[in-house]
């Protein structure tokens, strides 16, 4: 079976999983106070050009989600994300649970337009009784979306300045950020950084057994935070695990090159199935393709290649979902196209 | 000035405030354990022809819907509504806060549509990932919607049988429940009261100095509510105040009359704008009436007149709402005119 | 029936009431933007020496206590009170409900200790371990406390000192403020304004139909706090009522007068019980007097005079409370002292 | 340096690293539907005798208490616990973080005493008002205690008995339960299961790189519980990495052979450090060893041997803590006799 499913169905890189071998034995303190930890951060910082930020480490992406919200939002403050955005949709609620309000713009391939951004906080304020509503405290994107697609600067730009305008900060979701900069073609980690108040830097999907490492760029954003992780539940214990793996993964530019090898075999994966009279209902540059097939087609090959099924399009055709990761190789492509064409 | 803004400018209809005034030194214990409350019991029970519902009475809507709602909903439950539903717009995130998403549908003039509901949920389960979704728990409508509108009868139990076949209480609010009922064709209070699982009487807008009446028709539903309530800090001390108001509303049929007057009047006003040459914008039945206006004529009758202003229609009219209540009298409704026509 | 039972077991001191009545039919606003609040908050900015305070009108006690100490609080701050203290005790988790642990200190007949305040900081920052803690976010006392005793003004400035030294705000319960003042020899409302954050000017114990008065001596300290209230459910639709009784009770010092007159009848309750031999149980200056009554006296007056039971002092004694309020007579307290020889 | 801060500084026991390292190239569905943890929670059935126990993983101690208790409580019930249980102390207000109080009995070196357990819920319910205080909804106790005490077997089966009469769960902290189990004479996993309703396997101090195995005994206890992990953010995406490690410690007994071999150190430690002259202030017979040492000796063994730190005793004298795990061998304890013995 060769596996598209999604890019967290096996173990971790093995070169961050050699780190992990390698340090076991290794006694330190927990919580994040240890060596390793300390010299993750120092290369996040470095390799995103903001000395001055903080970086915090947690296990999970939801956790991170909902644990940073809570940290930049006011206690009743809403977050704006675009309706498809990860918080609206696949976290069983996490950001109203801690008391905050998930306000949708719509979704456009999951990006959210910045026209649109700046017309809903113009109606909002323009409406006399905003004080009576949730008020719109921060803006939630991801990079790359749900969808696959990614922000150009420019874009990035306008929501950033938008936001500043209205004082309220910038959070990104970079879940599969490696693979968002290895598609972009003007975006590089310190741009993002520089345009935005807070991101995440995914390592669950990129690599790691598991991972996330939160960059505050503007550091007051999030005072006391260590306070508000530990009653969340997202403080992990052996804290060690994720400096070691972080700091191998910002190492060599491991991060980096993860990212390009799931795209450029995303793009080949993309090749293999339009060279075949497939197409796309979504245009992702990235590790996620999204494919109109034919459901004969779709029984055919399901014996022997996985991806994730995303709903009927019509009688006859059926949307999917193919994922590239560190893990796919070129064989899995050719293969993938063996089965395809054996159609014909 | 003659005010159509809203039906809670003034304090309480003059024989309920008669009421309060009257009962002001008898002692009774506090929180609602008092033979004023268990009399207001007894003739809503009565009035609503449901001999077992459990009665609460709260001081304001807000509240009502963020304590109801938290006692229906399991801990991270979504409660389902229309877009422009109240607790969805006007309540500054109260039921976020509780910790439960507002899950949207379209709004049709105010009005979930059962078909809607039905797809929303079908589709809902049909997603193998439904469990890391925030689970639809409860549906709430208003009865009058915002806009005025008023679902029938059949809306109703369609509304309530597709919620029981999916196992979620149906909860209404009724803020303006007697405007509601004395608009309607086919619901009266009986028939509303066996179409869903929990509603409130409004008595802020209805007359009441304050003051809201929730029926848990059925009874099971929220257990313990006394302890929710007071954690929501939503007992009132004197809760006699709430019995004194409701039990003089559920008398004499007064509260059905307030209901009628203000729609009579309310019709009244909307043949006099729709005489001078004016449209509605949403048909509604209720004491709320949407006009489009010209923007000379709002100029020019504002300094005599108040109502409510709903945003710009194209360059020289505008959207606005009048409202009637108990206090408004058929002279309001002539001097209105007077000042319409003046423009001629 | 004599009632002794608490001080709000009827309506509104009639001086109140009729200025309700009298302006019944007086169109307003909502939501506490009219000019009764306005003047309301006037006067209270007037009798408290604080004319840059920030002045909000709330329903209840527990209410405005979970309100104003989710707004003082970061996101999970806790707040230190003594076990007696109302929020610890008598709110059904309100606190901890929105997301803050009460921190707990040796209650001395209701008061908290100053020492005991500055050890308890002191060694929490000892403990290196403290961001894995609760961190002390504010300060909770009442006064009069739960006990009816009262803070001297030197045992207020220390408690202040410590909380400024420690940067958490000292907030100040004052569910029955006036029967407090008019027993304190040295605690006037400015001196009680000037060595606080916030408190509150309790109305339901004092005279009004319901009612409490926030009083934000530092105004920065609850910004958007009309958000906030609104999302707990805590502001009143018809504010109004709300700024007319506080309007009146700030004027020709009813206020105080209602406080001197409790505080009155208690002392002269408390010298009828003394002089008959009965004993206190805690040394109460204010409204609520606390006895030791032998339960053959209890059996023999409970058909004339209500009390509150506080439970068993050994096996033929029982421990009991008086509350004396604006309706109090000089009868009652003659009829008491009756009912209490006739044992004789 | 030998250290014996805590029995989490280092990596994974061999063993566990190994079935990691072994299994990470296998593919696997995500959330903890995979076979890996399929085998883990039949292997964990098996050994508490609980075949229809439901088992959960999650990743760290403070998550899972914060996520399992809001599930066993209701919406604002609180949870009884000693004062010196972790929850209460040491998880940064994660409880009331969840809208739950943490209602405190006295600590009895850690232990809760089933006598004061039935007074407190006695005379809880005794007083009329108790609903408007907080309801004891849960008994939390940990096993062994954070005071390295463990309960007898007639300790369990009172305090289960008590709760099941109050109708509320009993839960048992397991975050060392090797170490407890290892150190009980009467207690073992199958009769700790059977007295209580739900308790969880500690991992991340046993010797997994982390994770918590929940068993919640009566599986009717927590329903949805997955929807609400997810909202706590305590889903794992590898969710595997749970399932591989708990499937290893259970089997081949490696989870109580862990436990007993850091329990027998520990009592080798105990010795030494008794026959040296020196007392512990806690009488513990788990992995926890607590003793008064002279500060001469504390400062010079420093430098070779590290322990943590509770606090003086008296003016020359100091509290400290030894823990033992898998990873300290009979050496580390020669070692430190040796150090201790340079003193003479």
């Amino acid at each position: 079976m060769i596996r598209f499913d999604t890019d967290y169905m096996a173990g971790a890189h093995p070169a961050v999983l050699e780190e992990i071998i390698k340090n076991n034995r290794v006694q330190t303190p927990g919580y994040g106070h240890d060596a390793f930890c300390e010299q993750a951060r120092k290369l996040i910082r470095e390799a995103c050009g903001t000395p001055d930020a903080q970086v915090f480490f947690m296990v999970g992406g939801t956790q991170t989600n909902a644990t940073v919200l809570d940290g930049l939002l006011p206690r009743i403050g809403g977050v704006i994300a675009v309706e498809s955005g990860h918080i609206n949709v696949h976290e069983a609620g996490a950001i109203e649970f801690c008391g905050h309000k998930v306000i949708t713009l719509p979704s456009h391939q999951g990006k959210m337009c910045p026209k649109e951004l700046r017309a809903y906080l113009q109606d909002f304020y323009a409406d006399d009784t905003w004080p009576y509503m949730t008020v719109p405290s921060a803006v939630y994107i991801s990079f790359p979306t749900e969808n696959g697609t990614i922000y150009t600067l420019q874009e990035l730009k306008d929501l950033h300045s938008i936001a500043r305008e209205y004082g309220i900060p910038l959070y990104i979701d970079g879940a599969r950020l490696g693979f968002g900069l290895a598609a972009s073609r003007d975006v590089t980690l310190p741009l993002l950084a520089a345009n935005c108040d807070a991101f995440y830097i995914g390592g669950t999907k990129m690599g790691a057994l598991f991972g996330e490492a939160v960059v505050c760029v503007n550091p007051s954003l999030l005072p006391a935070f260590e306070s508000l992780m530990k009653a969340h539940g997202s403080i992990l214990a052996k804290g060690r695990l994720l400096g070691i793996q972080f700091a191998r993964l910002f190492t060599d530019n491991l991060y980096m090159e993860i990212g390009k090898h799931g795209v450029d075999l995303a793009m080949k994966l993309r090749n293999v199935l339009e060279s075949r009279g497939f197409h796309t209902f979504i245009d992702s540059p990235s590790n996620q393709q999204f494919f109109i097939l034919p459901n004969c087609v779709i029984d055919r090959i399901s014996p022997f290649v996985s991806f994730e099924y995303w709903g009927p399009r019509g009688e006859n055709e059926s949307k999917v979902r193919f994922v590239t990761s560190w893990e796919t190789t070129a064989e899995d492509i050719l293969a993938l196209d063996a089965f395809i064409r054996a159609d014909g």
